[in-house]
């Protein structure tokens, strides 16, 4: 038996208790690699508390890697956990006094992001709706061979020497080319290449940020960019992104509630993503989009407008962009190849003011010299041989069928409690379960079913839901889709029958989580 | 006439007024793009001040960006040079109210590098050793296409897929093998892959960085490092580098020097280049190697080992690196295929202790995502085919022979009072000028003559010596480092006859300049 002792009048929640013992308990070396925990039903039962309590202790701990479940084996200490004892205090000085004590010399007290544990390898089998990502299956190898040939036949050594941080001469030229198709006349002064939009937030937040200054951010928000502003030591304004149910008409960031954030705050930058927003799957309105920009210029405030999903436009009426409907030039466009081509490249861009991308390349320099010319090159090919276009309209069918069969599923077999966004494009569906459930819990019996999503936990900086989630959907194919919407229709279902005798702890425990 | 005046009794020195006055004249339109600006010598008869002084300020506002010379046509205000104007106050609020003032938000207000500049392409048949790069003239491309052809057919999607943080594990595998090899017995767990050593210390600044703290930097070190220093707004504590010269048998960095420095300051960190050092081309001794180990333990301050010269080991004994020699875990060295690859892929590595890469990776995560997998993946192919080592042997025996030229150039046609360093290794060697002279000065009229260098001035962070300039031999054939250097000493001598009549002038300009 596990030597734990929770406090049921402490101020501090009791998963938070519970997690912090067990992780003690793991860096003390009472629990080592390898040892299995109890199931969250069995030390619920143990010690007195709800298995809600277990289940959201255990949920914070996996997603530190510090345990990790197996389908139908049990919870498992990590291996290679103890590396993390960063999150712990520093340890003594080593008996050789030579050594030294890194972690006290970090610069963040600061312990990791769980999303990247959440989307490791799944087991085979498995259904996974973690990632917004592509369906390498469908990544067309063929033709990107025949470019990369045709590449390495044509231009010469110039590809692997090192080159100019604006990007690749072809890259920028096929670029501007294909963004003028779509309507928007970016000059050569205009347009900066970079490994994808995180380091394009990374290198904004370099620009733009100091300590102390205030972002504004969507909430929920990509969890990448709250990283950026976290790590830049900024405040977060987290301003609401409604739903449809919440805000029928006026769907997206509630602009009306930035008014307020930036008419109460100096705002340096805000972030947002008008089109297919990440996680909500939410499109901002046309009149939305020009009360945000005048906003902006009234408040003098730049947006970033994150258009990394807006070409997967599946369905419905199409938005012209921030940038496109930009007259007081206060937006920087941030965007990529890695939602609607292939992100395994690491290639994407900047769209901005010219002064603004002088700025960006110089600070691109500083990062990192400049973005690999092989992706670059072999990108630039790809479009110049019409098939980039190609993909995306292949992708674009194939996503439109696979989120219909998503809808679908979710029609037959959610409760009638649930609610869901209806995107017009992009790559997630958000998913609002009953109240009084914990998306982070529900995972954990979604698991043992072989299904797996991302719980909201992820994406919010403030005002936390926990009984929202997201479905990624452009990763499946439409059989899973629907085997997996039907397992977690029964997860569901199945707790929410448990529930209706226990109503109260779960109240207690959600209200423990905001 | 341009409307000039400078005031000699002023604190200012002399070319900063011109340089400022100039600048100003740009950014009040009265000089415009394509307005051509009077020859130095004419200029310096019409203020009354030596010519020195007119090419001390030219050079600021060609590093700038401002001007540009064109050989034997004259000196010209650039086109696009408006679009600096962020080193100017901001400008008035626009008639429309509404557009962002750019220049108003950014977080720094500091002037570009100009190093990318200097390295802009020169004018064709010119003789370039301004940069540390390698000759991609022979690069192997045969054998990389082959790599590549290999990488696609073998592959499949997933390295168009999103990938690891940690990097591809291809190349993961093959890179540790590498360095088993080299004889650094590095595990899984040490071992980050990053874009190459620019990302990589931006990774450490972001890890272990406060605005404010201390960092010892090799005077003079590699720009990117004073670059990466400054942008986290910390203190560059400038430690000497000696040449042979300076310290017989104790070249490299002062050791002596840096142990005052750790222990007048509360250092960070160190960033130091133990093996050919750039820009000097030195090796520091095993004895200071041992000592700078055993500073690092006492002061508990971590070392950045720059590696990336270390492998083109041309001739002399090949030294154990610090991470080899280090027995208290308090070295993290940066490597890259940059210098004995190919730089166009942007791939380098980490190797630290656990803690460390688990901190750095999650950085990376957070700035990145990954690197770039198709550079990877042809990378670990090329690795596996045994090409890497192979084209790394040829690179030395033929940048030993660019050397070899090099020196008998150098002992040809400088003058006596003319020093450079005897690296053992890298890609670059550092030469002094007789005292008086002005490298910066000196590449006006040697790029007349279709040869340019790299002046000292931009690998100072402090005690800048304007008579230092760095000559980088890896991209110049036998044949045109005879021809240039040919060309710079007659440039000299014919500098050093001018100046016999004229010392005291110089060595006011001289002054000046420190």
């Amino acid at each position: 038996m596990l030597p734990l002792q929770l406090q049921s009048e402490s101020h501090v929640p009791l998963y938070v208790q519970l997690r912090d013992q067990l992780r003690s308990l793991v860096h003390s070396g009472e629990l080592r690699p390898g040892d299995r925990i109890p199931a969250s039903r069995e030390l619920a039962t143990q010690l007195g508390v709800h298995r809600t309590t277990v289940a959201n202790a255990y949920a914070e701990l996996e997603s530190e890697g510090l345990i990790q479940g197996h389908v139908g084996r049990g919870t498992y200490i990590r291996a290679g956990s103890e590396s993390l004892k960063f999150t712990a205090p520093p340890p003594p000085a080593p008996a050789n006094g030579g050594s030294v004590r890194w972690e006290s010399l970090f610069a963040e007290d600061r312990s990791e992001d769980g999303l990247h544990r959440l989307a490791q390898p799944a087991p085979k089998d498995s259904i996974s709706f973690v990632l917004a990502r592509p369906d390498a299956r469908l990544f067309p190898m063929q033709e990107l061979r025949a470019s990369l040939d045709a590449v390495m036949r044509r231009e010469g050594p110039s590809i692997f020497q090192l080159g100019s941080t604006d990007g690749y001469p072809g890259l920028r030229h096929e670029l501007l080319e294909f963004l003028r198709g779509e309507g928007l006349a970016a000059q050569e002064e205009n347009l900066l290449i970079t490994n994808g939009c995180q380091q394009s937030l990374d290198l904004m937040a370099k620009a733009f940020l100091r300590p102390g200054d205030a972002v504004v951010l969507e909430n929920p928000a990509y969890p990448g960019a709250i990283t950026i502003c976290a790590g830049a030591r900024t405040r977060c304004l987290g301003v609401a992104v409604r739903t449809e149910w919440e805000a029928p008409g006026a769907e997206g960031i509630d602009v009306g509630a930035l008014e307020a954030t930036l008419a109460a705050n100096r705002v340096k930058l805000m972030i947002v993503t008008p089109d297919f927003h990440n996680p909500t799957g939410t499109t901002l309105p046309l009149e939305s989009r020009r009360k945000l920009l005048e906003l902006a210029s009234r408040y003098q405030v730049p947006i970033v407008e994150d258009h990394i999903y807006a070409r997967l436009h599946l369905r419905g009426e199409q938005m012209p962009s921030l940038k496109q409907l930009d007259r007081s030039n206060v937006v920087v466009q941030i965007d990529s190849f890695s939602k609607f081509a292939f992100p395994g490249l690491r290639v994407g861009w900047i769209v901005a003011p010219a002064n603004v991308i002088e700025r960006l390349r110089w600070i691109k320099q500083a990062t990192d010299l400049h973005t690999g010319q092989l992706a670059q090159a072999a990108l630039a090919e790809f479009t110049r041989r019409g098939l980039l276009l190609k993909h995306l309209t292949r992708m674009r069918r194939i996503y439109l069928s696979r989120l219909e069969a998503l809808e679908d599923a979710l029609e037959r077999h959610m409760p009638d409690e649930t609610r869901w966004t209806r995107p017009r494009g992009g790559m997630c569906v958000w998913l609002e379960l009953p109240a009084g459930f914990d998306a982070s819990e529900m995972l954990i019996h979604a698991r043992e079913r072989g299904v797996s999503f991302a719980p909201g936990r992820y994406f919010y900086s403030q005002a936390h839901r926990p009984n929202t989630l997201r479905l990624g959907f452009t990763g499946v194919d439409e059989r899973d889709i629907v085997r997996g919407v039907t397992a977690l229709g029964e997860v569901l279902r199945v707790e929410m029958r448990k529930r209706r005798g226990g109503a109260r702890r779960v109240e207690t425990s959600r209200v423990a989580l905001v």
